[in-house]
This record gives structure tokens, sequence and C-alpha cells, in this order.
């Protein structure tokens, strides 16, 4: 016989990704968030909730580490089979992944968690030795990692929140992980010239990129509290969309103003961050921007005395490498995370 | 506004996979069964029905050669959305595959379809220049390749019917394919030393190793008719089972039987697939019965004169290359595929 | 300063492929023969002395196991830097590999070593705890490893006795090796039809593919002492060429007389090597011949009881794996090296 | 019959890498330098001159485009076999390439060419359409790229012009190649200190990092000719050995003494090199300089207005693709030469 377990009830759960404290339901919003359980079990179900107009959510799970489903979540309330006719004596690990970015252009779009169901019972998930946060755009959302070569439209199912470099990254260094990331959105300005669409201005918020009275109910735009998850390291991911506003003629700010707001948003990440390595990567679809990247890491350096600030530049696309949407793949995104982990071992 | 397409009014569709006339539903029996569309549409949607007691279907999603979803199918009658928000203006290709193999052990498992919803319009799907066949066990049905290494448990779950040998082949060689397998089954005995449990004995009905009434009414146990899709080549990857029986010592039979059985079910093949190459391929994960196999094949052509039966070894698992449940993983699979189209381009 | 070593004082060395007991000089016959050393000394020298008229000898030099050189053997006597300019304090692992076959169609070609020169002391090297020997034709030569894709002349500089299935299966299994093995030969016939060049004629011979009075002088056709060096398994590797022999529509012989020549070779193999699992693989240019040898093998054994000799069909290559002169390239040796020591592995 | 061709007779001969006008004999100073013929012949030799006290000489041999031959150059004047036995109808196409860099350390070392031989006749050879000059030190030497892991010794044999990412970059653009290197050597210091061991001191002469009144008559130190080879992009790859300086406490130098020579270097090779895309990379062994570099380019940029420098930041090694003397691998110069190329293809 299943058994239902609220949320309040979830002994050893392990939330992953910038969340509220409200666990009925507990809210997935961003890349890769999801959580993770240990069940000794032979059945596990989720009761999962979803919403969306334009962007609907995609999840998936894996058991003992190994992608086992990714699907499309259905609107309403459903009940998705994590595993069933196992060995009820051995203890499974499953991870829930939310494989879609917070959409910033669907108020309406959702992913909940109501209750687990099962047949045995809980043991402790391990917290990972270390913290990993990434701050990104539609890299680090993984988009473009499914799909195949030539599409070009921009949908949901394109996204991975599994293999993507920053969650190889942390898989690496043994870490828990964090992404705040935004297709289109910058440091200083969005592909399309937005100053209003990057990332610092909804850094210190749960989910700020969300939009509409809803996601404001579900706490998304409430004051995130960075005292309670601190990071080993910072990986600041922006510039790429920078790149494009600038290349656009009719985009008329200056390289200083990029770099002005690079120091700004470096001071921000610092102050929420105090102990962090803070590493800003960027190259893996052009580096037009890293000469502007660089005085603002050197100027921030200068002014604050920060020693902990570094840049890595990240390998290029090539064509045996590019996914869809003319976005990384999968074998980029791997050695992206290569590099990425290579370098962080030496730091943290 | 979606528009539903009933199966007889599906204009432009391709269905894989031995089944029966019946396309209200459609019913999807082996590994690798399934259905194409070509379809100029924002969103498609497929009406899929499923049950099952012990071990359910599951299936993926393919958008223009890409694997976007997979998923177990829940019970009763379901909506699948196969893509959506797309650009309307765009022919994409959709294929939905099987990954579950036909369940011997499960009367009641079963996956049908009853239609497709759309706003746009469908286009004629190529057939492929060539056709195979594929007669396997475990192996053909894809078994471990989905699950972590260490995985033992038997269940759908770690099945495919998109990263398979079997697939990888027809899709090198630009053929269309058809395959009937069943793990633990063998062409003289089944691993526990059932000599009911074998290929042979099925080949001639539509999905012979399904039992019940409820698959009977469906069409299951029904004459196949070979004329209609006669294959290039007919390949027969059998023997793994056999050789497990055959090591137990409680099994009393003899090796000369399994050649007996051999060149009988080379003379059942060879009639229904009078101008196809046969290969029997053999050694992904044992090779113990390669001596027992060629000579099969060898009293068969002597018997018969018949010069278009061959044998092919393949390589067998490393530490390297094999999946869950002890059986050949992805990359193992990709290696079978690439020695195995190598050596069909020679000969068809 | 430099100190000669002559053979007969020489401490330590390690003789690697068929020869005879002389050591002034030692004469190097065979495809991956030669000597290892290991010297705690800043500088190593050897001399050797080469000849040839058509097919000139190569070799290569390898350091704690890297390949560091490999060169053409010019005429006449000369001195070879090993290694120069290394810590003197430093135990340094060198090996002397032939990178060419005897050459049975140069009655002059040969290769000797007659001293080392070192400034240093040597130290003993380990015998490895199985050994191998290896008999085959072209494939096993390590002909086309080395040359552009394009080349078909027959030429020494495309031999490897380093970058070679046979090499690199000794070395995934921990093993000392010897390879008997000459191009175009076979078991019953060479790739031109012709009976008397065929491996088991001179299998019992030091280097029975030599010629000429001056190989007689080295004791190239001398009898080879088997109880000296038993193997824990033997690879025959022939087929190929008996393959071609059969495809030519003047060949006359019949496939049973390629079966006797298998199963009496067979026995010729077991009578010198009681102990050895014997392993017929074939299949990396065709398998043509697959049914025959799998018949030899299986009337051998059901004529001796032998239960210690079996069947491995390696992959062929393909257009990602060929070398040059249309032969295996190094991906494909490291692919049957690969699936060979797989399967000695679960033998010896 | 061969026939001696000497360097003022050859026709359709190509030399590559900085050297002077001498062809009686032609010196090979750098990493890659060596030349290249067609001949349409069954044999041909060069002969050679060498010298060395430390540091001997490496060259290796390719033909049509595989690598045949790698050895030491032994001290004297030595006839080598570039092939023999080939088809005397077929033109083939030879590369030799000295394996070693200039060698700093050793004013007696020396490659020379005095003759070809052959009996067959020379066509002429392409030129390709682009040109590449690298500017760098050991990681531009290849050095490491041949020898086992553990390996610590700074010796000759560890280098290669063969396997190194400046001769892939430009064999994947289809580009001539110039190389000036030095191992040990860097923009601004040595990894030891010293401010005269850099590039810029040197990148005027034919080899200005050789000594001695022998190299000073072969012509080393004359003043390179610029204007007879101007390339479509010079890639400058200094940093490595600064930051090791600067990591060392007794170096009381700054940073923006480094950018000061950073921007007067990138003056320099901009005067000689007007059209060329200039590119500074770095990263294959550490990025500590990263922000000095792109400050060094930054002002040059803003002081001359030249738009046409970039910076291009090169994975690090990493465990997996690490050499001896613990610089990159082979693996590594191909990875780098990915990246390069793919940035490379995108601006010339």
């Amino acid at each position: 016989m299943l058994k239902e377990y609220k949320l309040s009830q979830w002994k050893d759960l392990k939330i992953n990704g910038r969340t509220t404290d409200c666990l009925e339901p507990l809210t997935l919003f961003w890349t890769a968030s999801g959580f993770e359980v240990n069940v000794k079990a032979a059945e596990l179900w989720v009761e999962i909730e979803a919403d969306y107009e334009a962007m609907e959510p995609w999840f998936s799970v894996l058991v003992n580490g190994a992608p086992i489903a990714r699907q499309m979540a259905m609107k309403g309330r459903n009940r998705i089979c994590l595993f069933r006719g196992r060995n009820p004596e051995e203890v499974k690990h499953v991870k829930f992944v939310k494989d879609t970015q917070a959409m910033h252009d669907d108020e309406v779009c959702c992913l909940q968690i109501h209750a687990l169901f099962t047949d045995g019972e809980f043991y402790p998930v391990k917290e990972h030795p270390h913290k990993l946060e990434f701050i990104g755009d539609s890299i680090t959302s993984g988009e473009g990692i499914f799909g195949a070569r030539k599409e070009l439209d921009w949908v949901s199912a394109c996204f991975s929140g599994v293999h993507n470099y920053a969650v190889m990254t942390a898989e690496k260094l043994d870490a828990d992980l964090r992404i705040c990331s935004q297709s289109g959105w910058g440091l200083f300005a969005s592909w399309d010239g937005r100053l209003d669409h990057v990332l610092p201005d909804i850094y210190e918020k749960v989910c700020g990129v969300l939009t509409g009275e809803h996601n404001r109910m579900l706490g998304a735009l409430e004051d995130y509290d960075f005292t309670r998850w601190q990071p080993d390291a910072v990986i600041i991911n922006l510039g790429t969309n920078d790149s494009v506003a600038f290349a656009n003629e009719g985009f008329t700010h200056e390289r200083w103003e990029f770099e002005e707001a690079g120091v700004a948003f470096l001071k921000k990440v610092r102050h929420h961050n105090p102990k962090a390595a803070i590493v800003w990567v960027y190259g893996m679809l052009d580096n037009e921007m890293n000469i502007s990247i660089v005085r603002a890491i050197d100027a921030y350096c200068r002014q604050t005395g920060d020693q902990k600030v570094s840049y890595l530049e990240l390998p290029a696309i090539t064509s045996e490498t590019v996914g869809c949407r003319e976005h990384p793949g999968v074998k980029h995104h791997r050695l992206a995370a290569e590099v990425l982990s290579a370098y962080l071992q030496k730091i943290i």
C-alpha cells in the first residue's frame, strides 16, 4: 500500500534551488531546482501541480544518478511515478529536477510539489561538502541541449537541468548547486537592449525574474535570505547577451557603462557571499566582451582590495559541439564542465 | 484550435513494428514500434491508452530526429503533448517510439494510440529504401540501456527502443525496422531452461509472446502476414539465453538439439523471407554458443544450398561499455551498431 | 663516461620475441621483438647492425612506456641513442622494439643488437605474470598502422610493433608477448594461392619464414624450443589470406582442405603448448571464412576432447578505423585489443 | 640511381620557418621549421648535418601527411631515408619537421640540410592560402608532448613540432606556419625572473634566442625581414612564465611593468605585421595573468585605436590531458587547436 507523505511530514527531504519556506506545496522556480530523497521501497510516486500559458515546465527523474525519465508537466495536479516494481529492501536515491528555467514571459508558468507516495521509508540524503551558485543566461539555463541541431523555435522542450555544464560541474566537485539564470538577459543589457532585463536587478529576490500576482503570492519576489546557504563559489556567466546588445547599431550605450554595472554587481555578489570565490566565466558562445569583463573585475578588485574574484574564459562552441538553437549542445556542456571544474578544484 | 484526427482519417501516417490492421485504436506491441508523422503545425498531441499490472509501458518522443521526451505511460487514456509553441509554418517530423518490449509476464500490459490533435496539417513520411527485421532477446529489447550500472531489478524503466543497436543500425542503413524480441527467451531454450520460451515458436504470429484473452482479442496471436513487409535482411540475435540454460547442470539437453532447432528456425525464417540476407549475430554478452550457432548455419546451408545466411560475431561488453543489469549500455549498443551496419552495408 | 656492455655481460637484460641463444650479437627476427632494460643512468646507447636489400628494418624506442623514437635502421653498424641528458639518479625503463616483421621476401634483411653503452648501471626487469603468443598475418604484423590512408605501396615503413593489437592486448593483460606473423600468408593458402606460404609450416622453427644462407647461419631455421617459454594463451589470427585465395576463381581447392589444415595446426599448437588456452580470432578485415574456421575448431575438439580451444570474432574495419593499405589503423587495433583482452581476461 | 640535388638546384622546394637566405646548407632554427617537397620517385633521401653539446636536435618525417619517422639527429653529416621502395609513378608529399626548439642553452646545437637524393623528379608544393605566426614559450615549443607522464627531466626528446597545437591549428586553417618560441621565456620576465629572457627582445631577429659565434655566423642574429612573409594572424601565447616569476617572492617587479611590456610588444608586432589579426592566447597551464594581459591589450588598443587585437583564453590542462613534464599532452594540444582554430576562422 502506498502511503502519502505531506511535505511537512517528509523526513530526510533535500530541496535544491532557491525557493521559499513553504512546503505545502513546494514551488520549484529555477533551472535544476527540485528535490532528492533516499527511499527503501518498491515504489515511489510524486504529486505535482503545473500550469502554463506559453511555456510549459519540463522535468527529469534520476534514479541512483541515472536519468530515467524526462517529460513535460501537464496542466493541473498529477501523480508521476518515480519508480515502481523495485526491490523493496534496497535504498534508492531519487532526484527530481526541473529542466526548464523560471519563465519571465509566462506569468502563469508554475511547477509545484505536493506530496510523495511510497510503500517504504525515507533515509537521509547527504549534503555535499561544497556549494556552488551559478548566475547566468540561456547558456546556464541549458537552452539548446535538447532538440535537433536545426531547431530555432524558442520552446521549453529545448532546456535541460541535467546535461548542463553547471550541473556537471557541481557533480565533479561533489557540490550542491543553485542556478539563477534567464535566457536573453544580461549583466547591463539584454540581447534586445533592455536595461531592465538584467540579472543584477533580481539577484536579491527569491526568483525576481518572475512577474504577475500569482508569482508574487508564491513568494518569488520576496528577499532571498543569503545567510542560509553560503556557496563556496559564485560563478557568473554573463556578457553574452550584452555582446548582442552592443553589436546593435541602435544601442547607444557605451562599454564603460557595462563595466560600471559589472563593478556594482560584483559588490552586490560579494556583499551577500562574503567568503565565496567569485569566478566570472564567459566565452561559450562568443568572447567579444572579454576585455570589458576583465576591466570590470580589475576595477572592482582595485577599488575593494578583494582578491578572490577571477576571470575564466570557456571554450566557444564549434560545429562539432553546437546543440539546437545555435546554443551549446551536450558535448559542449561536458567540455565546459571539465574546464570549469578543473579550475574550481584549484581555488576552493 | 486543435482538431482531432482519428486514425482512420490520418493521412500520411507511418506505422512502425508488427501490428494488426486495426487503427481504432492502433496497438503497439514490440520494442521500437510506434508511428511517425510529418506535420506543419504549432502544436501536436496524441491520445494514448495504457494499462499494466507489473510492467508498465514506456515511450519516447523524437522531434526532427532528436529525442525530446521519455516517460512512463500512465494507466488509462491520456493526452500527451508531442510538441507545442513551434513555428506553425515549418514541417516537423515526429516519431513516437515504444521503449518497452512486449511483456510476456504481464497479460494486462498494453499501449495503444487513439488519435492525434493538431492545429496544422500532415505531410507524407518517407519510406526508407531498406527494411530490417531483428529477432532477439533482452539485448535486442534494449534492456539495461537506461539505469545506473549497479541496478539489478528487472523493471520496465531500463528498456530503450531508441538508444538500441537495432535502431541505430537501421538509421545508419537508412532502413525501416521491425523488432521481435523477448528478454530471457532463446532459440532452443530460455535462460531458465524452458523449451517453450523460444522465439521460433512465436515468430509467425503478430506478437506471439503475449498471453491472455485481452491480447488475443487485440490480434496479437493472429498469423503475421509476412508478404506485406519483406525485409532486405533478417538479423537473428539469439543464443545468449540458451548459453545460460546449457551452463545449468540441471539442463540435460544436448548441443545437437540447439543446432537442430537452429536449422529449423533458419528454414522458417527463409520460408517467410525468401529474398532476405539472413545474418545470425551473437556475442554482445558472451560467445559460448558460437560453435553451435555456426554448426547450425553450416548444416542449414548444406541441406538447402542457401548462400545468403551468414554469421557475424559482435564484440562483448567490457567494464567500459556495460549498462545496467549487466547488459550492454548505450556505448556498447553504439559499438555493436557500427560493427553490424558496416557488415550489412557490404551484403545488402 | 659511457661504458660498453657486451651482451654476455649484460645483467638484467630481458629479450622479447623468439630468437636463438646467441647474444653476440642478438638477432631480432619477429614483429615486436626486442629487448628491455632498467637502467639508472643519464645516458644509454645501443649498437645495432642492420642490412636489407628491399625491405629495410624499422624500430621504435619506448622510455618509461612512452614511444619516443621510431626510425629506419640504416645499413651497417650504428650507435643509436636511447636516451641522454637524463637525471642519473633515476631508473629508466627502456624498451627497444622491432617494428617490422621478419621479411620472407628479403634474404638479406637483418636487425641485430651488439652492445649497450651507458654511464650508469642496470637493474632487473620484471617478468610479466602472463605470456601470450600470437600467430598471424599482416594484421598481426601491424601492417598499415603507419602511413596515410591512401597509401597502397607495400613498404617496411607501414608496419608497427607498438601500436599493434597484439602488443596492446599484452599490455592490458600484463603479459609478455611473442609474435609469429607474415603478411600475405595463411593457414592453408596465402593470398596468392600458394600452399607453402602458410604459418603452420614454419611454426616449429625459430623463424621459419626466412630464407637464404645468412638466415640459416643465424639460426632462423633451427627448431624452436617451446619448453622454455610456455604461453598462457596462443592466439591464432589466420584465415584472412585464405579468404582471398578462395575468392580467386583459379584456386581450385575446397573448404574441407582448409578445415583439415586447421585441425592439423590446432594439433600442432596444442602439442607444443599443452596448457595454453588456444583462441582463434578472426574478422578484422573480413569474416568470409568464419564457418570454416569454426568447423575446424569443432572437428578438432570432437576428435581430441580438448576443451580449451575457442573462436572469437573481432570487429571489421570501417571507414572510421581503417589505416593505410586498406588494413586496420591504430584506432582499429585499439578496438580489437579491447575486445580481445576482455575475452582473454575471462579465460586465463 | 639516386641523383644529388644541391639546395640551389632544388626546384619546387618549400621552406618552413624563419631562416636565412643561405641554402648551402639550409639551417633549421625553430620548432616546426623544415622543408616540403613533392616528388615522383621510388626513393628519397636527405643529407643533414647536426651538432649539439647538451640538447640534441630531433626531427620528424611525414609522408603524404602521415608521420612516419621521428628520431634524434646524430652528430655530423648523415643521410636519412625519407622513403624508399615506393611506386615510382606516384607523387609523394614529404615534410621534414624539426621537433626541437631553437636551444638557447646550447650554443653548438644545430640542424642543417645539405642535399636531397632521389631517383625521380620534383613537383611544385602548394602555398597554403593563409599564414600564421606563433610567438610563445614551452607550450608553443611542444614541450612535454612526447614522454611518459611522470617524466620531469628537461630533454630534447620531449618536444614535438608535429603534435603541437600551433601546427594543428595551421592544418585546420589551411595555413603556412612560423613559430618563434622558447621554453621558460616570457613577455616581461622568464620563469626564473630574468628580464632579458623574453620574446620581445628577440622577435626582430632571424633567431635571436640563439647565442655564440657559430649561430651568429649562421645568421641567427641578423634582422628578420618581415616584409617577405606577412601572416594573416599573429598568435602570441605568452604570460605563463611571467606568472611563475611573479609568484616568486623574490621577484620585486609589479604588474604594471608587465602591462607596459605587453603594450610595447603589441606595438612592435603591429609595426612589423600591419595587416594581421593579433590574438593573445593564454591559459593552457594557468590563467593567473589574464587580467594583466587584458589590461595590456586594452591599453594598447586605446592608445593606438587598433581594433584587430583580441584576447582568447585557452582551456587549462586536466589530469586527463596533461603530458610529460606537467605540460600539455597531445590530447590537450588537440583541444587547444580546436578552440583556437574555431576562433581564428571567425576573424581571418
